[in-house]
């Protein structure tokens, strides 16, 4: 049932509208954004404005950024050699958590999904070509997701990129930190057995 | 980590503000919002003002209104003479969607629960007290939660309102409907023991 409110029935309608929001959770919320003070409403909707006007793609590398180009793309002190391709902007944020990486990203703002028409076309990947040609780039880590779209799309850049003569490598498959053999599912125990590394 | 772009960061900051949004889930949202085209975080920023400056609580009945008072408390064919007392303005949602109820409400904005230090005082029942003087009212049914913050509110609504010579009632506590007695538990089924009816 629709609130009979026609500004209620609006708000619960708008936080519907977001991925993983059903109808309960958006009544939720928008009932507690009425209860809450007004400052939380306002707030909430000038970060959304701001965010949405300020935030773009960045031109060179795809990700998200304020600038253009990004701060990433822009960081002299980032190893201009090493690009790591992710599928969106939230992996980005997933690989430098780790610290551990010092170079470039490429985000593609997608992966290869021909049953939901998404073929390389829709994808950022003529960018990731220019760069190949006007950067001196040494190796491309493909950190796309460990589903069957993830690896069609590594699968479809790495045909691509290797004639050109970049190195192209996958991050490693296998155990997850901290795994028990007993509930490892059987695909990954498949690649953690086919990638094994001698001791 | 948090969103080295200021304005992604106190977007995610945004999102997470609200109950039952985690950082995982907040940042899923933000970046939803700022790849869907412009209009979506246009829409719900002005769903979220629009809304807030529009709603407030109904002086009479302290249910969610736009006008005050509220479209339920203006309404002449609903019967004045029931009050039904919920907690929140979602637990009359709840109770209209039955589209069996035809009197008006009451909404508390809580319950009693003197852990989080809310007590009689804290909660919209002056209000009550004043309609039961102004009112002609025959019966209050206290639907509060079947909780228990929600069953103390109603003893000390039923102890402060039966003084006044009013019918007071309680909604029924039983077994839900389509419920498996081997998979109810025990309070429901020592409720449903106790309330049982002759047939």
């Amino acid at each position: 049932m629709k609130h009979p409110i026609k500004a209620v029935a609006r708000l619960v309608a708008g936080f519907a509208r977001l991925p993983g929001i059903g109808a309960k959770t958006a009544q939720r919320l928008a009932f507690y954004v009425l209860s809450a003070p007004p400052q939380v409403a306002h707030d909430l909707a000038r970060t959304l404005v701001e965010a949405r006007n300020t935030i773009k793609y960045c031109s060179h590398c795809g990700n998200l950024t304020d600038v253009d180009s990004c701060m990433i793309c822009n960081d002299p002190n980032r190893d201009k050699h090493l690009i790591c391709v992710v599928e969106q902007p939230r992996d980005f944020i997933a690989v430098e958590k780790t610290g551990q990486f010092n170079g470039t990203y490429h985000v593609l703002q997608g992966a290869l999904d021909p049953m939901e028409g998404i073929g390389p076309e829709e994808l950022n990947i003529k960018n990731l070509l220019q760069r190949l040609q006007t950067e001196t780039v040494t190796e491309i880590i493909l950190a796309t997701n460990s589903t069957i779209e993830g690896d069609t799309t590594a699968m479809y850049l790495s045909r691509l990129l290797k004639p050109l003569g970049v190195k192209i490598t996958r991050l490693a498959y296998g155990l997850p930190v901290g795994a028990d053999l007993e509930y490892t599912d059987q695909y990954t125990l498949i690649k953690a057995l086919q990638g094994r590394v001698e001791v």
